[in-house]
Parts: structure tokens; sequence; C-alpha cells
């Protein structure tokens, strides 16, 4: 829809008009109005060079796309129909637990293990467990390749898939060649298009799962998932989104909580919806209602930070992760209000 | 604690800041450390006007404050024990729902009665009706004094106590002659000061209970929770923390729901926490799932705009406001995840 | 224009869209496209009510509005041409330059005085002097009336037209009666309908100007606009529209500078922008740079913080208030680049 | 500087605290107020993990960070002398002006080289063209490695230094093979910390210039600075940091203009600061005036996008791009504005 900013153009803007749509396959359609005309673009808006040709003109004040950006995405797409499975879970008939810890300590691998054992005893279906970390300080401990080791030994002795963040292709194969079963992109590289194709890439034959982190700043909900659609536009399917906070955050959280976004990317997406409170608030104490809240709006999953002896952790652990006993209260609780909302016409809570 | 832009402070400058912070009552603390010294205020260092001194000093990078710009509002105050009390709630033991329309239409009175009727067959305890409204457009319909005779007579009906939005000392006068139980002080004019202060001193004698939105922008924790402290100040102590959403808004939302700022809240103020769900994401289908989360978050409280007929509705209500039927499973929804979150040890919820 | 959730809507859901807006004097033209139909509003659509009405159905994913919700302030409205004027100045032909206090010091005129003639001799046109301040915290001092006079002996003593913000209907007229040129409304009040109401009224039959600040959320344009029309609706359409920073603010600034609205504004509306720099960076040292980036966006006017002594003011002024040579330079260079934009085709720099 | 949640801690409670500082070589100091104890941390307190011990503690309300991340970009760096050249001009010493096309049409390089000869001839020093390019849309033209070839036969052509962005290791090889001579890492990787220390890698021997876009987000300015350290921690300094605007936008541009950052920046660092206004504001009109706020800003910069045809261009440019004899205007009153501050003391300016 094109909004010039007279109330009527001149018969040459309009010829230069119906040019620029012309050459992408569209045509133009008037709207006469009692006061102003506007004009619909008919045909594929979604060649962004078209609306940058038009935006260009001086007499348009703007371009309202109507079409979204991607297309197997789109809950109206035919993958709509596609259910991500994992740990044994069916994400939307079951809740998706992903649980463990920010930072695997290379050096004490035995808290791993027992964070494991404590994640599979809440009741948690995916053990997750950080082996390269982002930081923003380039002197603080970004993570160790040793780490993957201790990931998929955990992953061995209790019979959980793994899920592990990967920050560039040399980390994609390693974690790949290992066996790890979820590969997580984080929020700093939410929009970084390289390694998401890479990732597309390199899973196309298998079924690897891969959980989106949203991007950290409060961007459109299309870009989040057109972020994923790089992704399965190379044939795999079993992407995750993941609401984690914006930035800037609520006084006093980390980031400000976003859990509240799931109902508007399920009208939009058919993805599964992941919901990590852990950096949304970025406080262990804050974390169980986070959780909670993400459940009562609709999330097909968690994915929450935990550790058998949190002030023993290392990088965001001693923080932000949760004891073994309260992860398990807090998943309960959370099954319960999961069930709840289950139980509830649809009209009434989606 | 003030940080100067360099390491070291000159013998001069030093005693520039005794000077200044002496004026007002306090001493500095150096504090050396290795590489820098920064300077602690001791005393009381609420007033304004010596940080203001003291940050328009060009050697000084800034003042981090310490102490909080409220004294009754601090969940540390001899007021801390205070129980608001309305429609036979007490918060904090009970969950309290208020629920009504955004606008009560003057030419149909017969709607806002059957409202009524819904919202103490839905378990609400306060019933909510909007006499005078505040819109953008200056030519759109605003409220009418009429209204309010139509809620007190919906009051009388079904034995609720209402609430109403007052914009101004005029409306202030008129809702409390007529016998509003609960004032409502909207987002626009949360900060609003000479209001605040009007209903303080009004109120002063009275047991009426204020309903104070948050700002419209995400502004600072203590800034909301100081514009309580205005009220709070004459006397009256019933005051009820209300956050609705805030500018600008999550992409598809109203605004960007913050109920998750409740358990900030709780940390900083004893003041009772009641959420709007309706403006938060302002459209009937995403309430539902707000107010749960809301309760979820810690919430004592739910504020929800519902209609006997939505879709024949003034103002927002054909947009937000709930049917009888989803006001109904909404706040019974919310009456279990709040019994789930109370016999929970505070530990894993707070 | 309304896009429904689905490609094709059904007969009976065309039906009601048809008679909503209808009810409004408004009809329906369907835009049909290769995948999906969407529906033109012919005619006014500037009742928020219609519009809530469409968007509150379930088949409805937004209404996209094409109309402004103001008629007055419009830039194609018969008041376009009107032309501000105060202290000699002409709006757009010449900078306006509003310089002085913050906060009036009651129990120390002379320094306002002093203030007010370096304001002058800076070259100025206008003293600003508060006499009432909104304070975060209720126990700061709050102004006082006292300082009205004080305002006005200087306004006599320099001959220069005084800005004074006022609060409430108690302030209005007391300003009014004591002969105030330019009334200021603050940004907590800049959506205070009530007030803007009262002003609107209260100046009808005057010629005084209005400096309306923005509010201090990242809001709408048009709701920036809308807030002038309700007090230009009452006929003197001597407004002024002012940004001064949005919160949340840029780290290290008091506020997130927003001179970068200019253009944008004033293709939406005939009104003066007049920026205030002195609350969108809250430190003197850099209010300079921010006064010279708001005439490098096109601003009409400036409006700063200055005192005699800096460190010897209170409310804002020790923080906020440039020295009065620093003023002098400041206004100075204003002016060059002013005149730099000037000399340049429209096309360049609008 | 350690603020607990209550206004004493007890001694068990101080003791951990003594054992956590003592684990990194740091000690406490308690400052001992009036009504509340806080507690200084004495040494160096940048190991994040011990501040995420710290604040794991559930008597803790917070910990404030006095120093900051980095150590070679600070401005007190013994790096802070060091000055950045390209095209023959030394950073701060003369406005650096950058400009060209955001993306290079590989069928149709005669653009790009008419483009080319207008940027030397309207006074810029570096020539700008991309190469590769981030897009939201999947299926959108993302670049082709043939315009590396068109972009370096037009730095040959025009003796111009050439400035191209690179997403990942393989574009900054190709680049770096084919002699570019400033990598710019684009808003979407400016978090990307692999990306990061590949780059300050592969320069580390070479004079290569980097020219660091800000995040998207609105981040916290240490980040943005800590982002830059990647780089320079491997050898090589010359970095220029630049501000494009974050999200979410002022309501009509692109982003949020962000050069009002630029003198926050430059206290804390020694960086030299270049500006992008094309990316800020995201429309050709607006440019200008942002171009030339950023130089009153104080920007020792200005990265610009410009096209002989904008309407032939791909990519941004038919919206963004500025035609020649824009161009040519704008960075000569940008030289004049740069002109007119250079002339001020610095009290004044900065």
């Amino acid at each position: 829809m094109i909004l010039p900013k007279s109330n009527r153009l001149s018969t040459a803007q309009v010829d230069e008009l119906n040019a620029i749509v012309g050459e992408f396959g569209c045509r133009l359609q008037p709207i006469i109005g009692a006061v102003r005309t506007i004009y619909a673009i008919l045909g594929d808006e979604r060649d962004e060079l078209m609306i940058n040709r038009i935006e260009g003109l001086d007499y348009v004040e703007r371009v309202d796309r109507i079409q979204s950006p991607f297309k197997l995405m789109d809950r109206r797409s035919d993958l709509a129909s596609h259910q991500v499975k994992i740990g044994g879970v069916t994400l939307g008939e079951e809740l998706l637990m992903i649980a463990g810890q920010c930072t695997i300590d290379p050096k004490n691998p035995n808290f791993f293990y027992e964070t494991a054992e404590a994640v599979k005893e809440a009741g948690a279906q995916v053990l997750r467990g950080g082996v390269w970390k982002p930081r923003t300080n380039p002197y603080t401990f970004q993570g160790d390749t040793k780490s993957l080791d201790i990931l998929m030994e955990a992953s061995r002795r209790t019979g959980l898939p793994v899920d592990a963040e990967v920050m560039d292709e040399e980390h994609l194969h390693m974690a790949l060649d290992a066996g790890v079963h979820m590969l997580q992109i984080g929020a700093r590289n939410a929009l970084n298009y390289s390694l998401l194709r890479a990732i597309g890439k390199a899973i196309a034959e298998r079924d690897t799962v891969v959980l989106l982190k949203r991007s950290i700043h409060m961007g459109p909900i299309n870009e989040f998932i057109a972020a994923a659609e790089y992704i399965v536009s190379f044939g795999n399917p079993n992407v995750l989104l993941c609401p984690r906070g914006t930035s800037p955050g609520l006084d006093g959280y980390r980031n400000h909580p976003d859990e509240s976004i799931t109902p508007l990317l399920k009208e939009k997406s058919w993805a599964p919806v992941v919901v990590d409170p852990s950096h949304s608030v970025g406080r262990a104490a804050y974390v169980p209602s986070c959780a909670l809240a993400a459940v009562a709006y609709g999330a097909d999953g968690l994915c929450i930070e935990a550790h058998a002896e949190p002030s023993k952790g290392i990088g965001d652990d001693p923080k932000q992760a949760l004891t073994p006993a309260v992860l398990k209260t807090t998943l309960e609780q959370a099954k319960q209000i999961w069930a709840l909302r289950r139980g509830t016409p649809v009209a009434a809570l989606s």
C-alpha cells in the first residue's frame, strides 16, 4: 500500500509508480478516497528492492507492507503441519523443558555431571551445557573446547539429548561431529546471516534441532521469524523460536522479559516457542516467576539455567542458575499451568 | 557514591566536594582503590539539589544514588504492615479482581448494568466504569458526567464498590461526592504531581483507595513508587500500584506488557500490585494470557476490561473488553494460579 | 486499510465490516490481490470508535490508519500560513532563542535578575524562569509562587517576554493574571488533556504563546501533534512543539536526545519546532553540541537553561545551566548554522 | 560497590563476601552510613565471574561497577595518543568523509565507477562499496563476490582507498587478499565476537582500518567500546566507532538517530567516531540534516551512501543514497560546521 505525501498524485507520478511496480511483475490499484488517493500494489510485493525504489521517491510518504517476508515459516505454509520432536517430546503435545549450565567448567567436570543428573531428576528432557560463551569483556573466560567431551559424556550418562551454543562455523562442525542434538544460536548472533546459512546447510540432511534466540534488541517479529527462514530454507524444519528478553532492560532485570511475544509469534508462524527466563531476568530469584508466566502466555517449552551448586559455577551460573530443588518445583508448577491452559477453550486463551 | 572522571582528585576538588555535602549535613568518605579513588556520601543523600550540585562539577563523571527517594512507600517503612482492603478483600490474602467497562455509554445505561451483573457473577469484587476518558484525538468522545449516576446505580444494584478514573480536580470532587470507592489515575497523568497532591489531600481522611497506573514510558521503578508517595504523604495509605504496559509497544500489542515488573516493585515497596492486562496488550484475544502471566509473576490483583456485549461498547471496549464468559474463565484460572503460587515456598517464587 | 488474518474473508464477515463502517458514514473498497484481499475504508476514518470496533473482530489482523487525528495542526490545514510571533521574532524567519533558569530561587532574586541580563546580552529574545517545578521526590522544593513576582520584575527590567511552566489550573490563572507571555507545558503533563483544554480555553482570546514539551516517552508523532490540537482547537494557534529528549535515556545522558524528530514534525505539521537541549542531555557540558545539532536538523528555535552562576542555582540549574559566556557562544554558533541551512536549497536539507 | 538489600549485613554474610573477593585478589572496604552500610571492592573488579558470584547472593541488591571492561580502548590508556590515518586524513585533524554505494550492482559496474568519480569530486577521501549484504529476507539479493573486482577497479581509477563490509571469515580473507583498505563490521555482527576476533587476528600486522558499526540495539556504551577492544587486543589499533541509529526507530525514520552518543564515546575512549547518517534515518531526504547534526556533536567523520543515479541502484540505494549534487553540498556544509566547532574553546563544545 503506497501512501503519497499529497492527497492526489500527478499523472506523471502515477506513471512512474506504474513503471516501477511493472518491472517487478506487479500492478497498481488506486483507492480513491474522499480526500486522499492511495495505491495498492497487486502481486508479490516481497522484493525489498521494489519497496526501496518506491520509498526513494520524494512524493511518497511510506509503503505499508501487507505480505510477510517469509514463506516456509508462515503459519499458512505447507510446513505448518510439521512437528518438531526431541528428547521424546513432540512439541505442542507436551511441555519441552531444557535445563542445564550456562557454562561448563572444563576444570571441574563433576559439577556438570551432577547438574545433568539433577536436570534429569527434575523432569527436563534436554540437557543444556555451554561449551563456548560470548562475553562482552574480551579478557573473560570464553569457554573451552574440552567442555564438549564433558557435555557428550553427560549425555551418555543421563541419556538426555544435549543443547550447545555455536558461535561460528568451527564450533558448528565440532558440535555436529561430536553428536550434539540441539544447536543454540545466541542473541548476539541472531541476525548473523552467514552463521544462520552455514547451520542451515550443515544440518539439511540431519534431524538436528535449532534453538534460535531472539535478537537482543526489540526488533520486529517478522525479522525474528525471517531469521528462522534462513535455516529452514535449506531443508531441515526443526527450529524453535526462543524469546530471551530484550534491551533496554526493565529496571532491575538483566533484560526486558518478552515471553509476552509468544501469542504474537504463534499467530504468524507455526514454529514452537521455547522461552528462556534465565536471560530475561538474569537472577535466579526471579526466574521461576518468569518461567511460569511464559507458560501462561502459551509457550511450548522452557530453557532454564540450573547448576548442582550455583555458587561454584562459572559464567552466568552463580547469578542465574537455579538449584536442583528450585528447578524441580518450577518445572512441576510449569507443567500444572500448561495443563490448565490446555484444558481451556482456544478462544479464551490464545 | 561520587565517581570522578580522573583517577585521583586534587585537594582543591576534594575541598569543594566537602563544602557542598557539608551544606546538606553530609560528609565524604574516600574509597581509595588501587587505581581510582571514589567518594561515598555519608548522611541523607536524598536532596536532589545536592546531587545536582555535585553532578554539575566538570570533574565528576556521575553520582550513584544509594537511597530511595521515598520514605513511606519503602518496604522497610513502618507503613509496610498496612493492609489495603476493598470489596471485602484484604490485598495479599486473596486475589483482587476489578472488572468493568473502559467507558460507560451515557445513552445506553443498560449495557453497563448488564456488565455489572456479569462482573459480579464472574467473581470480581470491584466494578470498574469509565466516566471521563483521555483520548489522543480531541474530537473523539471524552466521556460524560451523566455516566457517574449510571456508575453509582450499578454499584447499588450489585453491591460492588466502584472504580473510576479522574483526570482533574473537578472530576475528583464529583467522584468523591458521588461516593466512588476507588479512584484511578491514568497512565497519562501518572506523573501529574498537581493531581496526585490534590487526590492525596482530598482523601486524607477517607478510606478511599487509589489505583495508580504506571506512566506510559518505561521509566525507573523509583519514579513510579515516588508518585505513590505523593498521595500517601497526606495520610491515606490505600494505594495500589498498577502496571499497564509501556511504550514503545511490543510489535503487535498496544504496549509492551510489563507485569514482569511485579517482583521488582515488591522488593522495593510494600504496596500491593494490581496488573491491568487490558491496556498492556490492547486486544481481547490476548488479555487472558497476560492476566494469567501477571498472577504467575505474583500480582495481588487484576484490573480487566469486560463488557456484556463488547461490539456494542464505546471507547476501547469493542477492541479490548472480554465477554462475560471469557472473563469468568480467566478469573477462575487466575485464582488457580494464585493458589498454586501461594502454596509454594517463598524462595522458589518471589 | 483493513488487513484480515486470512487471505479471503467470508461473505458474512464482509457484510459485518460493511455494516460497521456504514454506521460511521464510510464504505469499504476491496483490494483483491493475487494471494490476499484487503479492504480500504473510504470516508472519514478518524473516529477511534470505528477503528476499535473493527480491530475488535477476531478475523482482523490490524487496521492501518491513513488519516491523521488532527485537523488544524496538519501541514495542509488552512492554519498552515499562520506565523507565530514573540519577542519581536517571527518564527521561521529568525532563530528563536529562549533562555533562563530552570528554577527561580525565591530567597535570592538577584541571581535571576543577573541571569535575565545575561540572557538578553547573549541575544535571546525570550526569558525563561521556573516558578513551579515538578519533582520526582515529593519532599524536594517544588517552587514558590513568590517567584512569579521576580519573573515579572525581570521582564520589566530587560524588556523580554517571559516563559513559565504551569502544572495546573491554579498556576495557569496566576500566570495569566501576572502577564506571563509564554506558557510552558512540561513533559510529564504533555498528555494531561484536562490541562491542555484549560489552557486552550484560557488563552483563546489572547496572544499568549504555548511551548508544548514532548511527552517523556518515545510516543508516536501523531500523539504529540494531536496534543497541540487540543489547545489550538479553542482558537489561539500560537503553539510551539518542543522535543526535549525521551526515556529511556542514551547511556550517560538524562534522556535520549530527539532533536532528530524535527524534520518529521515539519512534514506533518506547520507548527514551529523549538528544541530543549538542556533536558535532552541533562548536563551543561553536553548542551551546546545538542543545541547546534538541533539547528542542523532544522529547528526554528532553542530553549536553553542558563544561570548567572550555575553552582549557586537551585533545581536542575547547578547541573544543566550554561554560564553566560557559554550561552553567548552557543547562541552565536547556532545562528551561524541556522544561516548556513537557510542559504541551502530545500531539496538538500529538509 | 556492593549494595546489600538490608541496611546491615550479618557477620557471616560479610565473611562470605570477603571470601569471594579474596579469591579474585580483591578486598572489601565497608562504607558505614547513618542508615545503611555498603561495601567497596578494592582491587581489579573487572572479572565478570566475581561480579556474578556476588550478585548471585540473595542478600545483595546489586553491584555497581566502577571500572570499565576495556583497557586499550580507554581514554586513559597508552594507546590514547594513537592517530588513525586513511586516505591522507589523520582522524581528528580533518573531517573524514566516506561515501559510496550500499550495494554494488555486479551486472552494471558502470554505475559504481560513476559513483566513485562523483564521491571523489564531492571531496570524500574513502570510497564505500557493498560487495556482500545482510538482508532480513533470505530470498533477496545478498551480494556477489564479482563486485569485489569492481570495487578494486574503482579504487584504482580514483586513487581512493575502499571500505567494504565483511560478514564472515570467508569474506574477510577475500577482502584482504583483494587489498580492501577499510573493513566494515555491520550492526547485525557488532557483537559477533568470533568475527571480531578473526578480524583482529587477520589484520594484526597490517595497516587496515576497521569501521565498527554500533549494534542495532540501544546497548550500553561500554559494550560498544568493548567490542572494539576485541579487535585492537590483537595489535592493530586502527578502529573507528560508527553510530548508525538504534532500534526501535524514531517514528518515521528507519532507526533512532544516535549521533548524540558521540560526546559520550569520546569521554570514555580515544577512538575516533565516524557517524553513518544514512542508516540512522533511512531516507535520502533526511540524510543531510543528520550528517550535519553529527558534526555538530563532534563526530570525526561521516559515512554516507551516495549513488550516481539512486533510482537505478539496488539494495538500499534507491531509498537512502544521495545524488552527487546533494552529497557535495552536504560535505561542504559539514566541513563548515566542523571548522566552526574547531575554532571554539573546548569548554563550550565538548
